[in-house]
C-alpha cells in the first residue's frame, strides 16, 4: 500500500478502505507518512469529503492511536459532555455540579484554551489553588466520590488527531466536517464514556457559522458515535451573542455560582436545562421534559448544586470561600464602564467582537506557554431585547492594562447592535439530533 | 502576508494576486513555506485550477527562482524544441542537425531520462565518447560554430520548478495543467531561446492521454510563452504507438543515422518535418509548408544533415566513426526475436507495454544514478497497418539479461494488436496550436 496511491484515490473521490485509512493514521504515527503527504490528502477530503464509513473508521483508528481512559469500573453510565466552544461558554461548570447531584457520574477531561479566552480549565484555575492536573487514580477516585471531577488533559488521548490538528491548522484544512466530527469523537470515546452530549454552537462566536453546517456536522458526529458504540446526542444552538452576561476567566466563575445560587441568567438555564435532561434521556432518568426541569429546579432551589459545586472545589484543593467572597477571585485594577451612544432596544451583542475584546484586556492566549490574565474579560449589563438608554452602562470592561481600554471599547460598541423596535423573545436552541 | 491564507483563497476557488504568487515561489525557496503547506496549495491548484494570469506569474517566478541563460550574443533568433516525452522519441536528434544545416540556431539543453527508457542525453551517450556535460561558455561556442549543441543540464534553471516536482510526484498532483504548463514553459524560458517549439504527445505512451487533454494544456502553454514574450508554439500529435521501429538507446542513434542517410520511417518523417516547417515559420523562413518540406529533403538528399550530425557528434568528442560502422556502438550480447501468434494487419502496437517491456530489457532506471544498458532496446520489424503472417518476427529484443526475455516478450506480444483487416493510412499530427 502507498500512500500516493490513497492519495489519488481520495482526489479522484473514491472511497477508501477500513485498511487504507488505517495505514494512514499508522503512518502518521510511526512518520513513515510525510507531513506533505498527509497536507495533500487532507486538502483532497475537503474537496471530495468522507462517507460515514470513512469518517468511522478514521475516528476508530484515531481513538486507537492513544490511550482509552478505562471508567467500567465506576459505573456503567458514565456522562461527558463537550462543546464545540463558544464565548462565555461556562455550561460544563454549572452542568458537571447538577448531574453530580442528581446522582450521575460525569468525568469530564478538559483543555486549556486557545484563542480569545481561555478554556473551561483555565476559568477552575482562576479559583485560588484549584488542582486541575490530577492524575488517573486520583481523578477516578474523586469521580467515585463526588460523582464528578474535571482534570487537565494530561493522558495522550488520540494523539494521532493532535497531530492531525497541528497540521490542519496550518494548511487551511479545518473546516472539514468529516475530520472536525472525528476529532471531537476520538476524543471523547477514549476519554472513556459511554453516553455523550455534544453542545454545538452556530453563529459569529463559534467556528460553525450557520444552523445548516451545525446540524451536518452534528449528524455526522452523531452517527459516528453510535456506530462506535457510544450514546450519544448533540444539542445545536445559537452563538450570535455571548452565554450569559460573564466572558473572561474570573468573572464566568462568579456568573457561575450565582447561577447555582438560583440567580439563572435565561440563556445560562435554556442550555445547561437542555443538555441535562438530554443526559437524563441518556442515563433513563425522567420521562418528561416538565419532570426534569422541575428536578433541577429543585436542585438549585434547595442548595445541592452549589453544595455540589463547593464539594468540587474543595476536592479539587480549591478555596472555597470565593463562594461567599468574590474579592477573594482575581481581581482587575481597571473596572472601565462603556456606555450606549444612543437609546433603543439591543437586536444583537456580535459574539465575535466580545471575544476579541476580551483578548485585548488580557483574557485569552495564542499560544499554549502564554500566561492568561484570570481577572480580565468582560461583564455584559445589557443583553439582547433589553432597553438602554444613551449614555447608560452597557458593559463593563476588566483588565490590568490601562492601553488596552480604547480598542476594547471600540469593538464593544461595534457589537452593540441598537434598534429602535423591541425585540421578541427567542430560543437559543435549533435542534437536537438523537 | 501568510501562505495559510493563500492556501485558503485558492482553496475558496478565488484567483490568487501575482504578489501572493512571488509570496509563494519565494517561500518555496528560502524554506519558509513548509513543504505540507506546499502540497496542500497544490492540491487545492487541482481542484480549483489556476487563470492564465495566475499560471503565467507562476511560470514568470520560477524563472526567476534561478540562473536565465542569455544567448542574445549568438543570434537573435534562438530556436528551442521540447517534447512532453514519448516512447521511441528520438525526434531532437533529428530536428537539431536538419535545423542547423538550414542555418538556424538551436541550443539545446536536455535531461536524462527516468523510467522506460534513457533521455536525449542517455541516447547520445551510447555514441563513445560522446561529451555532453559542457561549460555555458563550451556550449555557446559551439552554437555559435556549428549552429546547435545539445548538453545536460547542469545549471540550475527554475530550480523552483524542481523543488516543486519533487513534492508533485509524492503528492499525487503531478496531473494539473497549470502546473505542468508552468513547469515545461519556465525551463524553456530559462534556458534562452526567444521561439520556442512544442512537442506534445497524447496517447498510451505518453502521459497525457487525450488530445482534448493535449489540446488545454497546449494552449495554456502557448498562451503563457507569449504572455512572457516568447514566439511559441505547440503540436499535438499521437503517441499511441512507439515512434519509429527502435526503442532503447543505441538502437535509437542507429534508426536516427538512418533517417539522417535518407531512409525515412513515415511516422518519424511526419513529426520531424512538421517540426522543422514550424520553427522555419518562427525564424521567419519559408512561406509555404511545400516550400519547407522540399528545402528539408534536399537536406537530407544533399547529406547536409547527416554532415551536421556528424559535426556535432566530433564536436563534442563523439566517435564519428559510428556513423559508418553501427557495430561500434554499445551491442547486447542477446538478440532475441518475437513471432507473432496470427495472420493478419497491425491495427495498434501499445507504447506503454513496448516501454516497459524496454525497461525489463535493461534501457531504463528508477533513480537518476540508476545505471542504463545503452545496448538494450526494441526493434519493431513490423508497424501500424503492415501485414505479418503467424511465426513472422514482428520485434527483436536487444539485451544482456536472459531472464528478462521472457516477460518482455510476453509484453511485446500483449501489446501487438493484429486484426483481420486492412488498415488506413493515419497522419500523427492532431493540431498545431499557436
Amino acid at each position: 500500500m502507498k500512500i500516493v496511491d490513497i492519495i489519488e484515490k481520495k482526489k479522484k473521490g473514491l472511497t477508501l478502505t477500513e485498511e487504507e485509512i488505517k495505514f494512514f493514521i499508522d503512518g502518521i504515527m510511526d512518520n513513515s507518512i510525510a507531513d506533505y503527504q498527509a497536507s495533500a490528502l487532507l486538502m483532497a477530503i475537503y474537496f471530495k469529503g468522507m462517507t460515514l464509513d470513512e469518517t468511522t473508521w478514521l475516528t476508530k483508528y484515531m481513538v486507537e492511536s492513544g490511550e482509552i481512559l478505562d471508567l467500567s469500573d465506576i459505573s456503567k453510565d458514565i456522562v461527558d459532555k463537550h462543546s464545540t466552544g463558544g464565548v462565555g461558554d461556562k455550561i460544563t461548570l454549572m452542568f458537571l455540579p447538577l448531574m453530580a447531584a442528581a446522582g450521575i457520574h460525569t468525568a469530564k477531561l478538559s483543555g486549556r484554551g486557545l484563542g480569545h479566552t481561555g478554556g473551561t480549565i483555565d476559568k477552575l484555575e482562576s479559583i485560588p489553588n484549584f488542582k486541575t492536573d490530577l492524575s488517573i487514580d486520583e481523578f477516578k477516585a474523586k469521580v467515585k466520590e463526588l460523582n464528578t471531577a474535571i482534570a487537565s488533559q494530561t493522558l495522550s488521548l488520540a494523539p494521532a488527531d493532535g497531530k492531525l490538528y497541528a497540521l490542519r491548522d496550518v494548511t487551511s484544512t479545518v473546516d472539514i466536517i468529516p475530520l472536525i466530527a472525528s476529532s471531537v469523537v476520538s476524543k471523547k470515546i477514549a476519554s472513556g464514556a459511554n453516553h455523550i452530549v455534544l453542545d454545538v454552537k452556530c453563529g459569529s462566536g463559534a467556528f460553525i457559522k450557520t444552523p445548516e453546517e451545525a446540524e451536518k456536522l452534528s449528524t455526522v458526529m452523531v452517527e459516528v458515535g453510535k456506530r462506535l458504540n457510544r450514546n450519544i446526542c448533540a444539542v445545536i444552538s445559537s452563538m450570535d451573542q455571548p452565554l450569559g452576561r460573564a466572558i473572561g476567566n474570573s468573572v464566568e466563575i462568579q456568573e457561575v455560582i450565582e447561577f447555582l445560587k438560583g440567580n439563572m441568567e435565561v440563556d445560562l438555564k435554556e442550555i445547561t436545562y437542555t443538555l441535562c435532561q438530554t443526559a437524563f434521556e441518556k442515563a433513563g432518568k425522567f420521562s418528561s421534559k416538565e419532570e426534569a426541569y422541575k428536578y433541577l429546579d429543585e436542585l438549585i432551589e434547595s442548595g445541592k448544586a452549589l453544595e455540589k459545586f463547593r464539594e468540587i472545589v474543595k476536592s479539587q484543593n480549591g478555596d472555597d470561600s470565593i463562594i461567599e467572597d468574590y474579592t477573594k477571585l482575581p481581581q482587575a485594577s481597571i473596572k472601565y464602564e462603556v456606555k450606549a451612544t444612543k437609546d433603543g432596544f439591543v437586536k444583537n451583542i456580535d459574539a465575535l467582537k466580545i471575544a476579541k475584546a476580551c483578548k485585548n484586556l488580557g483574557a485569552g492566549r495564542d499560544k499554549k506557554s502564554d500566561p492568561i490574565d484570570y481577572s480580565a474579560g468582560i461583564y455584559l449589563t445589557q443583553k439582547y431585547a433589553e432597553p438602554v438608554c444613551e449614555g447608560e452602562t452597557i458593559a463593563v470592561l476588566y483588565t490590568n492594562k490601562n492601553e488596552a481600554i480604547k480598542d476594547a471599547e471600540k469593538l464593544v460598541l461595534e457589537a452593540f447592535e441598537i434598534t429602535d423596535d423591541e425585540q421578541p423573545p427567542k430560543s437559543l436552541i435549533y435542534k437536537i439530533i438523537h
